[in-house]
């Protein structure tokens, strides 16, 4: 093994192999806490080529690899149990070129989130990717995950966002897919292959990113909704006339909390069982009106109790408030968290189902609902009692999983909406896929990584 | 194979098996007239499982298939020479399904693009994807070669509007891939690799699609250029401030021969060598000063000589014909066709070399451009002097072939920018497509289609 790690120091830069057990910990794992990591060693390439000639050794030497981006994963997808190598992406964080005409930047996998969101910034453009890790995020892992977030119903997903991605497959190929082409119909667009592929194909290491205009003037309205059936109207009712930038809920138990934790004032008078949050981009007076004679409209129909609208930018940060910090005030309880998705003309009956399986099952378990009612994407999170030990809660809700995942596969629905398959979701994986599906899954891997060298053991 | 044919018969219904001479020679070819047609028989399934039974049928009597949509393409993607079974998707035209609060629509793969986009009207919905064939060309059709058109800049391609497919692949096996979800992040997302994939995988049978808001008051600004340079200025001048829904060119040859064909008068007052079309929507006032605004900038900065802005739905439509109305007012002299593209900035330079390959090689040749310019998407049609053989022309224009694409690959650019393959670019797919990318694709296809039943042939 020494010796082929003397091999693998010769393709990197100096200090670009670290096989300290700190290291060793830090870089072998995302923000999943329930596996055991044991990684052989971290690597830090700074170029594509040195990836490909990592991955021709990991061939040779019949290594596994582990992609690292910024490792704030929640299904495992970056966990290093088996004495992968760890391929971090650190080193590679320069964006490297910026088309002002094209509106198109391409940067190495390893750029933060919020490093290309200020780049776009500073060229008085707009990323609308964005979520609670941006921080931290690295494009790469976003683009091998797909990730979502707030602006979903308004932005789409990273997949929306990608104009071209070099990768290195399996093989140790270098690929460079679709270069900023917006139209490109020669054969399969591979490049959509591997977003979303969870560095079971190959590893990432460019993309060249699409910008768009910066909103003018985010406006957010924040509702108290009666009961969670009425948010089909106001989804309706507000899309019929408004664009929306974002249409989240949450649950009065996630309020309480929110409000207690951070010491913030009710924000509408009614207390009411869900609440909803839309944001909307108000580039004219008009468009202002349009909203308000929607929120009418809901009262009305008796699909609103009450409700306040910013009227500046503080405001609407304030009222975002009341959303973002949820599952921060809550992470001290360690929820056990679930990332499901139906189409949105289904959440509230399956909401519904959910709660009473838990409620029968464990009568003592606490569920906080939020998430990004707009698009069907729910975040189930389910606290233990005080008195229980975590172990036991964890089982206990994994012996609820299928009950709802049950519930999910008869509704058509997904098992992991925003955070991919990993380790977490591989057993619940053929409740979202059909048996053939998987095989088919199976026979792509293998045409891309014949010696199942990368990220072995994840999603299948 | 008479007998391979009544068991064939005894999977369709009554009448939906064709062989006669004339049906043979209608549904065996698409738009393109330079391939033999040669097809067993026409199917006309009804129903998913009929159409994985015919897939089952071939595997077993080793027939090839070809799929047969709305027969528009111009690339031979439905073309049968080799006695393929034709499997024709007209009676599989049904609009099964729609869910308002989603805006989702759910159809049969041989529904026409124009229904669909009536139904939406119907619904006080909109759907975006739009082109010259709309009347004619299906919705499978439209998803195996990801069709573009004239509204690409703002509301994107055929993928982009695919919430979920229903295939047969070559084995046979019926998949139902991502049914409308939103947010679905588990595993490869196998919806987008049958999109664009021309057939050769499998079979789309039905497809969940999402309409949108229609557009309220669409706008038409036709721009007299004094040169393609300036095209860059313009785009970027109109994107910053304005949402562009098209960004068309075209050139004074192409102007003036459609005046002359249709009787048309001159639009604007100056002649130019190239004519730009944007349209956006103006839904408030503001919106139209903006316009205004960045058409005042263009005349200072040189880039506009001139210029007309609709100011009534007739108008613009009026405006629009000038556009519209360049393929048919061609076709009589049967244009060679190149369906091309770059990123948007570089549309000038490629422009301008492949007018000079042209002029040296072929100097009585005429050069006809127009297409999507904000995309990148040029549309380059030859016209053959009136004097020379057809035959001789097109041997002509496949010798300049390798030239123009020489010159796409170095820009990194397409070879087939919204037409798919087929068998037309087939020759060429290298330009477009590095070797280790087609072996690739070669095994996907094997994973899906181990007998090379489907659209064998087709794309490599």
């Amino acid at each position: 093994m020494q010796s082929s790690l003397d091999a693998l120091k010769s393709i990197l830069d100096a200090d670009c192999l670290l096989t300290d057990n700190d290291s060793l910990q830090q870089y072998g794992k995302d923000w999943t806490n329930n596996y055991s990591i044991s990684p052989l060693a971290i690597a830090f390439p700074k170029t594509t080529d040195q990836v490909a000639e990592i991955v021709r050794w990991a061939n040779k030497n019949q290594v596994a690899l582990v992609p690292s981006g910024g490792r704030t994963g929640l299904s495992g997808g970056a966990v290093a149990s088996n004495h992968e190598l760890v391929v971090a992406f650190d080193k590679m964080n320069q964006i490297e070129n910026f088309e002002q005409s094209t509106q198109q930047v391409t940067c190495q996998a390893g750029v933060i989130t919020e490093q290309l969101q200020q780049f776009a910034m500073d060229n008085d453009l707009y990323y609308p990717v964005d979520f609670a890790s941006s921080g931290s995020s690295q494009i790469g892992g976003n683009i091998a995950t797909n990730a979502g977030g707030i602006k979903v119903i308004r932005y789409g997903l990273t997949r929306d966002w990608v104009m071209g991605l070099t990768v290195v497959t399996g093989k140790g190929d270098i690929l460079n897919l679709n270069s900023g082409l917006i139209k490109n119909a020669t054969g399969f667009d591979l490049r959509h292959l591997f977003i979303g592929s969870e560095g079971i194909l190959g590893f990432i290491t460019e993309a060249t990113i699409k910008l768009t205009r910066q909103p003018t003037s985010l406006t957010v309205l924040l509702l108290a909704i009666p009961e969670l059936e009425k948010v089909k109207t106001l989804l309706n009712l507000f899309q019929k006339d408004i664009e929306l930038t974002a249409f989240e809920f949450f649950s009065d138990k996630a309020m309480e909390k929110v409000m207690k934790h951070h010491n913030l004032p009710r924000p509408v008078e009614s207390e009411a069982p869900f609440y909803c949050l839309l944001e909307f981009d108000a580039t004219s007076e008009e468009i202002i009106e349009r909203a308000l004679s929607c929120f009418e409209s809901g009262l009305e129909d008796e699909a609103i109790l009450n409700g306040v609208m910013s009227q500046s930018q503080q405001q609407a940060d304030e009222l975002w408030k009341y959303r973002e910090y949820i599952s921060e005030t809550i992470s001290s309880r360690k929820p056990y968290k679930n990332d499901i998705a139906v189409t949105p003309d289904k959440v509230s009956d399956f909401l519904h189902k959910v709660d009473s399986i838990v409620s029968e099952h464990y009568p003592a378990f606490e569920v906080i609902w939020f998430g990004h009612i707009g698009d069907g994407n729910l975040h189930l999170n389910i606290l233990a009692p005080e008195d229980m030990e975590y172990k036991d809660f964890i089982s206990a809700c994994e012996k609820v999983n299928p009950l709802i995942f049950s519930e999910l596969q008869k509704m058509g629905g997904s098992i992991s909406a925003e955070h991919g398959v990993g380790l977490l979701k591989k057993p619940y994986l053929s409740y979202s896929r059909s048996e053939q599906e998987i095989a088919y899954m199976q026979g792509i891997k293998l045409a891309f990584d014949p010696n199942n060298i990368m990220n072995p053991g994840k999603v299948f």
